[in-house]
């Protein structure tokens, strides 16, 4: 058996304990951050809770590595896995290729690729905005100065960040708060290169459709 | 005669009225936001006339969901027939499908596909723009902390929100004001998309022909 | 002789004294809202000015209307030629097809599409940020709640418009100035749809040829 | 030997000098900005330093127009050139086509078009916003109705420019600061573009190659 059916067999086992355990990672944090009056106890089940889970991440992410058998050139080729291990929080976006495994195996049918390219903007979109509010809220919340005093002023300023409108009402003011809010702007650039790419992609492809009904004299 | 035609029957049939219908809705619901000072029986006519007109466009959707023969297949690939249904206030966006299919009717040559994916963007800018203003002035105004004043502000905030340029001078402050925010920004989003990718396709497309023209030793 | 040819010999003889009309337009314009000391009899005459400048751009759309022998067909097959007329101030944006004619007159090989679409997009938001600053300075200036003080502030506004990033620092507070912002909000929007559409298109093609030059098998 | 072979031989030569050249010069100049209070003699040296490695840009520029043999057909043709020389804080940007150079000749295999694209932009979106952030920042600190107080602000206020973003929380209030930000919202534009551009482009690709495996009755 060679290390590419291997890789194949691993990510075909963990995919639905790896999908559950990034629903929890984003459910306990959620938890951590917006239940303010959690009791000392829970504090650190939580705490330890999250750890374990970002281990059991960076084993999957340790096995991937030594089954593709690529060495250094695994990171580069793996942009999202490597990222999602930096940043534990973007782990939920790992649901969107689960998904997609999820519906092939299920022998759907695929949707057209544009469709799946909004639908995947969209998940990421909310996601993203929602683990960033998440861990902006944490950073911001009661420092001073601080616009941000509500998780719903956290949800509306991803919003405002994602699609780059940028209101200004309501702004990070510590510096990881603003780290944060740079990784954000980054993924709303994505966003918008990848809703316009897809829709310049499915109108150059109707385009050339109708060029084919149509008679080649005209 | 087989569902496909019979479906095809039914939207032949509704469309003038249902475009009316459409066009009501938005006049009766910007009456009661902008007259103020409407009498109670006034108030309860257009609340009665706003549900009626909902209802039309409940069974509208329910007919055309039997009529599909898809079960639950319906809804994904009817987005905007579903939103509409959702968010009545977006009815006047089935005004362009509804354009699309008088013009054809009356034997108008099309446009071509830009032109019309620019036009439409550009109409569904105004109608999302001018829903969004009076749904959000309805629930801003008077609120504390607002600074959306007038139904100009609301206006100014729309242009300001479905451009991606945010000023942030005037900024919805509730709850419901910021949700209506978030499907306008993702209006926004679309708008870009739209435009940017049409004229991308538009460019490939001249650019295509110019090379054809040219011999081909250059 | 037919009418195409006729109003080619048209525009090939008003080319110049258009060219040099709309100059004189912009410059006029500027004058007047820049020098808020004017003499009386020097703002009058710079009045009757800009109203026979205007009424040479009306002779000539109503020339080119007639020459056309299009009809109503006219007006939204020339979109450009009537937004100046309707939008005085545009009217410098005529300079770039003007340019371009004159390029081609003397003889210079043209530039590739991706680098006139670059370039057009370049010299329309100088012009559209030069023309849409002075205008929002008019009607802005003295306003009471204007944070529009002086004419760098405008041009500052208009900088963050068109680029749709939008601080919020400077902004029109007055009717006038806000609809004449929406203008060049929709601006942005095209400039950013000419700017990604002509990048994305220049890749499409430089990926094509880098794929032709491999061999096949590839 | 011709004039081609000689500027190739001239590029490959000054390559790497050039490379260290412009880090040298970020350095001195990051140095120059952060470090309020240096002694006199090293701002001294600090600033005949830059004169002197701005001269190697200017020799540089020269000895490849001469090459060129192009005349005044050169400045339009060499646009990233002319710019560097013009505003010397843009070089860095040069370390793009460097990188590139040296990654041909040590053999590696090139990154597909749209990779290279995205790290380009990237890379070129960072170094343009630290050289931009440390310009404001020296042109904006301590004037009076500054709200860029220390260079923490202004990176987060480069980071909203670039993102067109544009919270309006931080934003230059100087003269020359609204400058360096209109190149840096132009710079941003451009940046959208290749995003969005290259991601459309890439799914275009991705689009026809899926077309090709599927057998053409389909």
């Amino acid at each position: 058996m060679d290390d590419d059916s291997r890789a194949a067999r691993w990510e075909q086992r963990t995919e639905i304990p790896l999908f559950v355990a990034a629903l929890v990672f984003l459910a306990v944090y959620a938890t951590r951050v917006l239940a303010t009056d959690l009791p000392v106890f829970w504090r650190h089940l939580s705490t330890y809770l999250l750890l374990a889970l970002w281990a059991v991440s960076a084993v999957d992410y340790a096995v991937h590595w030594r089954l593709s058998g690529q060495g250094l050139r695994f990171v580069p080729t793996h942009v999202l896995h490597t990222l999602v291990l930096v940043l534990p929080l973007l782990r939920p976006l790992r649901i969107v290729p689960l998904y997609e495994a999820v519906q092939h195996r299920s022998g759907q049918p695929r949707l057209s690729l544009y469709a799946r390219v909004i639908s995947y903007a969209g998940l990421s979109a909310l996601l993203l905005g929602f683990a960033g509010a998440l861990a902006v809220y944490q950073v911001e919340r009661g420092k001073p100065g601080t616009t941000m005093h509500t998780f719903g002023d956290a949800v509306w300023w991803a919003a405002s960040t994602l699609s780059t409108v940028g209101y200004g009402d309501v702004v990070p003011v510590t510096f990881f708060g603003r780290l944060i809010a740079m990784v954000m702007m980054t993924g709303g650039l994505a966003l918008l290169g990848a809703v316009t790419g897809s829709f310049s992609s499915w109108l150059m492809r109707s385009f050339s459709r109708e060029g084919d009904e149509r008679p080649p004299g005209r």
